[in-house]
């Protein structure tokens, strides 16, 4: 079993069961309120499937309103809720206990306002990130961040996770593409934070919305910046015959001050897996590959791939091909795009997120493969090396009595490498239940106090998604 | 007088002037406290010289060190504590109370790293905004937002203020390119947010404490990001006979897509006040003119002037000169940056600081001048229209007794307008004291309260700039 300590449910609340759910039936519609033991199973995991836990209940409001109703009631009752989009967390923001009820945005998912002329699209936050863009790409704008699971996942799990993409390099990360929010507060007080507008009076809420893995409240609604669709864009391939050439490679071009759209970066094990699954074109004799994709007019391209080809020219790439076609472009993407569910078929994998000053990328690289190796396990590395957002797949095999305990402990190695070269726990994935315990190495009790006090300031008695986040001691209830 | 409501002073604080004082004199060197009537005049106001109050006492410390000393005894005092950058605050930001101590950062200014290969730059708060790019000029980088007071303004007011800029329609305001701060807690307890690398696990402090107005702690040091100098860049003037037809000018180009480095509009009287005094070259028989400036390569600059000018056309403007060289470059910037310090010499003015999504432009622009004419007041307009970012300048004389609070009337009705048509009371001058009152327009008490409970978790006693920001009816404290 995994070391990953879940904290005791309360059995006052799971004695009172049928109570809650009677009063839950009251606030919804039938087909809102998810109660029968093999429907909720569905709920008690998300994409970090190591761990699970069938919850209480399952709610799926279809409207503010609702989510505000059965909040007011939740927190009378005393009663802990997880907020969930499409159950993509790679951090298991979305685990429920046994004492939770589940909250699901599923069903809230309009489109509610297209303004082009201000650049911004309102939705419920329901709405899959795909579906955020594919609502204005015919009028020639898209919304920039671009997570691996958009297809699936919510701008509500986008939102709480600060989730990032490829394309964040050049575009910001969802923090930078949003501009408000309706919020629905523990005691079902509906708040608006930020709006079309820029900046906000007051305290910047909205920032710290984002990121906080439905810790502060359950968002219903956003107001995103929509970007209008460059003129071209395409990718190319550089691949390189050592980690530490092809990592000092993007920390040169980060340096020189260009900024492609993205810089991805994949090591022969990733290699090997995607190109099999995706028939993507990658060079299969290389130690590390870089896809590197830049957009504009066929000149500013032009210009973009010169520079950079001249930059890579002292790291000695043994492999430098720019994509000729939209459907080479197409598979390129659908290589990386795919990487995670390409590795799933082979290997159980913890999909670790640290972030690193990019000029560390050789240094850490090399002290990712010696902690794996410490430890007898594999390591996969697919990454947005133009950020300094790795993801290192620590492989293992779940039915191997002993592994997932040795891949959590390789994990938390390299994520404490991370701090200490300077980075963060977490690029983009979130804390969840995977990086709780973590938290200490990143932050001192001071600093953890101050965030603490913030979590408790708007939900008092600790109701919303509390198992996570943040270290189960030292908690102020 | 004016309608602003200060608070009432803490007498048991002032009858304890003595104490204090020396208390502070144990803490800090000689040169870091200033206690003279005459010398303490200097800090009675910022750049909204309408209110004026002479502080407490005075300290200027050296170090992180001294700044924790102090907070921690002044808290102990239970003595307020207004921080103060350079005092360019246009909304009474760091306007004193007779019963506080100002605590400047101005000889904390010392720049402590540049990394250009992680394109980031560490330094004292106390450095200045030109200080900044200054520093890494030569290396061909740049900090990005800067304010038209970027001479003298520190680091640590814009990180207060969340300060923008002519030319952060393309590249964000100071949060979007703060990474980390060291920051001084009213206890005095030292905490670290943020870093170099990408995000930040758990709750996003860094976004909250900037725009923060010096009520959650005192900024030490900033981490921040540096971009890189554009190969080239290029304004163009463009006048138009009516504000309707420029702003709606405005409107079109950012709604195409196209997000030029600045836009910046001017009207008739701010026109002839600037050009009076800088000799820019700005023509003086339109009612409105667009600086509008865009950088890159010279293809990218002729590519984009070309579309600008494509869409301007529908919108008949009657100028529309592109700047021939360098010298004609400079002086259109030096008539836009010395603007207030221009209109300045000819009326006294209040500077509203109102956002509306780009689309109300025009509405907005006709209701300004009807407001104004509603109270026998000029109105001068110069602004940052490219993100909707309003200044009317409201003019009136000071030495007229009632003309102050008519100005103060009309701006509110101003920034209610903005308000209304979905825009928020301050862009990027904060609240203050000035707009503290208005806030009600902009939010509910209930999304007051919330921010409130952030306040109060971080700085129980509300000890930190308390008679900003914030209705003084309603408070927790």
């Amino acid at each position: 079993m995994s070391a990953i300590l879940m904290p005791k449910p309360d059995e006052r609340v799971l004695a009172r069961r049928d109570a809650i759910i009677a009063g839950l039936a009251a606030l919804l519609p039938a087909a809102s309120l998810i109660t029968e033991e093999d429907e909720r199973r569905a709920y008690e995991t998300d994409a970090l499937t190591a761990y699970r836990q069938i919850p209480l209940a399952v709610v799926l409001p279809e409207t503010t309103e609702q989510v505000s109703a059965v909040l007011k009631f939740l927190s009378a009752e005393g009663v802990k809720v997880v907020a969930r989009g499409a159950g993509t967390s790679l951090a298991g923001g979305a685990l429920p206990t046994a004492d939770a009820v589940v909250l699901g945005v599923s069903k809230m998912n309009r489109i509610l306002e297209i303004d082009t002329d201000n650049r911004i699209i309102r939705v419920e936050a329901g709405v899959t990130n795909l579906g955020v863009s594919g609502a204005v790409n015919h009028l020639g704008f898209f919304y920039a961040p671009d997570p691996s699971s958009q297809l699936a996942c919510t701008i509500a799990g986008n939102i709480a996770m600060n989730s990032g993409g490829a394309h964040c390099l050049k575009y910001g990360v969802t923090t930078n593409n949003v501009l408000g929010v309706k919020m629905v507060m523990i005691d079902g007080t509906v708040v608006e934070i930020g709006g079309a507008a820029l900046d906000s009076a007051g305290l910047d809420l909205l920032g710290l919305v984002v990121g906080s893995e439905g810790q502060l409240g359950v968002v219903t609604e956003a107001t995103l910046r929509i970007l209008p669709l460059a003129e071209g864009a395409r990718p190319m391939l550089m691949g390189f015959q050592s980690a530490e050439a092809c990592g000092a490679c993007v920390a040169a071009i980060i340096g020189s001050g260009i900024i492609p759209v993205a810089i991805e970066y994949m090591d022969r094990p990733a290699i090997k897996v995607c190109e099999a699954f995706a028939h993507a074109g990658y060079p299969l004799d290389v130690e590390a590959l870089l896809i590197i994709e830049v957009e504009g007019s066929e000149a500013e391209i032009e210009d973009l791939i010169g520079r950079i080809t001249t930059i890579a020219a002292a790291f000695n790439p043994s492999t430098m091909k720019v994509s000729q076609s939209e459907a080479e472009s197409a598979a390129i993407w659908k290589g990386r795009k795919s990487a995670f569910g390409a590795m799933g078929r082979i290997a159980d994998y913890m999909c670790m997120d640290g972030t690193i000053p990019t000029g560390c990328l050789p240094q850490v690289l090399t002290g990712i493969s010696d902690i794996c190796a410490g430890y007898g396990l594999q390591v996969a590395n697919i990454f947005h090396a133009g950020d300094g957002n790795l993801h290192p797949l620590v492989l293992f095999n779940a039915n191997q009595p002993g592994e997932l305990e040795k891949a959590e402990a390789a994990g938390a190695d390299i994520l404490k490498l991370c701090v200490e070269v300077g980075g963060c726990l977490t690029g983009e994935h979130g804390v969840g239940v995977e990086k709780r315990e973590l938290m200490i190495h990143q932050f001192n009790t001071i600093d953890l106090d101050q965030q603490m006090r913030v979590k408790t300031a708007l939900d008092p008695k600790w109701l919303l998604n509390p198992h996570k986040v943040f270290p189960l001691e030292g908690r102020p209830v």
